[in-house]
């Protein structure tokens, strides 16, 4: 030692963040497909489209979620949230994602917890068929509190269903409700405030009204639904789709419909999830809030011609995923109704 | 009011965001390219790729160079580190940028702020012809500090070098230094321990020994290289690229010369910035440690044939960049030596 500052003082440790790599090395090289040619470790990550394919890209984070994952110490199902939100949102433009490449953010890297972040995050992309290209993990001191982190990634995916770009929607079609899995990944600093604030409740305790814990019930990952929706669109039955995040119904729907037709939605129309009786009872938040803040249980949208609709709701079920009629578009100029009996 | 609980009290400004969103909306329809196929607001951003090209992705973050940033209150320079270090990147790839998307994370939402960032971001694009796509803009309370935010960033780029990936170098290869810009992104838990720390600097006192602020040599850009080695690389003149970021030249010239050969660098064949005279001198650092973190003056390093070596440092240095021949190839086994007289 001769007084020199060095890495290490200043906070950051190479030599965990080598061991650390190693680890995740493995993790990403389990996640490689046909479409990905460099290995990891290169400076940028090497992938071949289909000639003539359109691409699509998208980013996103976790956001506030992942407190609760803090706050329960469990890692291993935000990476989940994020490739299924990436892989959805990209879905709908009829995309099917072909890379994910992370952004781990935390002030002084624990080893565990970025590894365990890192294995859903593999785990997610194997179940969509995409290859975790690579990342990059920041250890950034005086950035975060311990034991904290911030998780974005980025999908790059090919047009295999161009049918759901172009939108050819009319007066009639119906609107299939999928259901979620529970919260997803938008409102959770509602959810927060609501359970953590003003309920005073911790990770471990139980839900109201439930016999799992707050975590188990605020932490179930966002579910993707490629392979829930690949069989109907592959036989070109859904004609748009919407991913139903931060906006709710109403601030997603509108995306799609275009200026010459309403979405009637009967918001009644679906078993509502008992998390959201539960948000519902205890923020005293009126419907319009809560639609405009949640999915209540519907987590895509998928718009059908009338004469298909029986066969679509066949498939999805057949898929492992609950599926109801919530409503129907009508001639109008681009507005969404919610309504109920 | 009823008493329900609201986004709003959640911390979450929803019209701010709706507002800022349509500003920022302006800035990235101002760095669509010919790639971009899709508008501003749809679900993700779709873009075409050249037929049959290889594409290449990476992602990076910006790092604690941020925290120099907040101190300034200066937003509209970080936006180019990001864009600049994914284009370097996957530059020695040998490929050129498509698209880049964003992630910008904050506690709560300045509006300014943002718009700064993204203006950074949007400028950093266009130089670099490449489309600013879409991002992800994410309102965190409880995450980010007062006024701090965390910025990271994602390129897809398509092969238009192939020759670099392919890395055909041998013995008598000449090094070509590329003169930095500055400390570019990385080493800054470092420089702020350091000018922060123990000089106890502000962003606006004098840097020591020169006649501008701390901040204004601390917040200087990171280069981009693209444009500065087009000519050399359309004429198929350079073997391989290295681009100095964490880990230094040792960290990074290694990643590039294979397992035959060792890379030989004169740490003293070029004028050493002003910049790394003071950390050296002020951090009592050796010159092992300083060359491990920072880029000392050299930002990225070029392989080029000994007979290309005048014709190359000449098409660079006309492009408005100083550089230097630092070094050479010799037989060997994957090593770098850094020598000094």
């Amino acid at each position: 030692m001769n007084g020199g500052l060095t890495y290490r003082d200043a906070g950051v440790d190479l030599e965990a963040a080598r061991a650390t790599k190693a680890r995740l090395s493995e993790l990403v090289r389990g996640t490689r497909t046909d479409a990905v040619s460099s290995d990891f470790g290169s400076f940028g990550g090497r992938f071949r489209a289909t000639p003539g394919r359109e691409l699509v890209a998208s980013a996103d984070g976790v956001g506030t979620k992942l407190k609760i994952a803090f706050m329960a110490d469990r890692h291993d199902t935000v990476g989940a949230d994020l490739v299924n939100h990436c892989v959805n949102d990209i879905l709908v433009e009829g995309a099917r994602p072909l890379i994910f490449m992370d952004y781990v953010a935390c002030g002084v890297l624990n080893p565990d917890t970025v590894t365990s972040v890192v294995s859903g995050l593999a785990a997610a992309c194997r179940a969509n068929g995409c290859a975790l290209l690579g990342g990059e993990t920041a250890e950034m001191p005086d950035f975060y509190a311990p034991g904290e982190y911030d998780l974005a990634g980025f999908v790059v995916g090919e047009i295999a269903y161009p049918k759901l770009a172009r939108r050819e929607l009319a007066p009639g079609d119906r609107l299939i409700g999928l259901a979620s899995s529970g919260i997803h990944t938008n409102g959770y600093s509602f959810v927060r405030a609501l359970f953590l604030g003003r309920l005073g409740l911790g990770a471990h305790d139980p839900f109201p009204g439930a016999e799992v814990s707050v975590s188990d019930i605020l932490l179930r990952p966002h579910r993707s639904y490629l392979s829930i929706l690949e069989r109907s669109l592959e036989a070109g039955r859904v004609r748009a789709l919407a991913h139903i995040t931060g906006g709710g119904i109403p601030g997603n729907v509108d995306r799609v419909i275009g200026g010459d037709l309403d979405a009637v939605v009967r918001s009644d129309s679906w078993p509502r999830p008992h998390e959201f009786d539960v948000i519902a009872r205890e923020s005293g938040a009126d419907e319009a809030e809560l639609f405009a803040t949640f999915n209540m249980g519907v987590g895509m949208i998928a718009v059908v011609r009338e004469a298909d609709t029986g066969k679509v709701l066949e498939e999805i079920r057949g898929a492992g995923c609950e599926a109801f009629i919530c409503g129907e578009l009508i001639a109008g100029g681009g507005k969404v109704h919610l309504e109920s009996a």
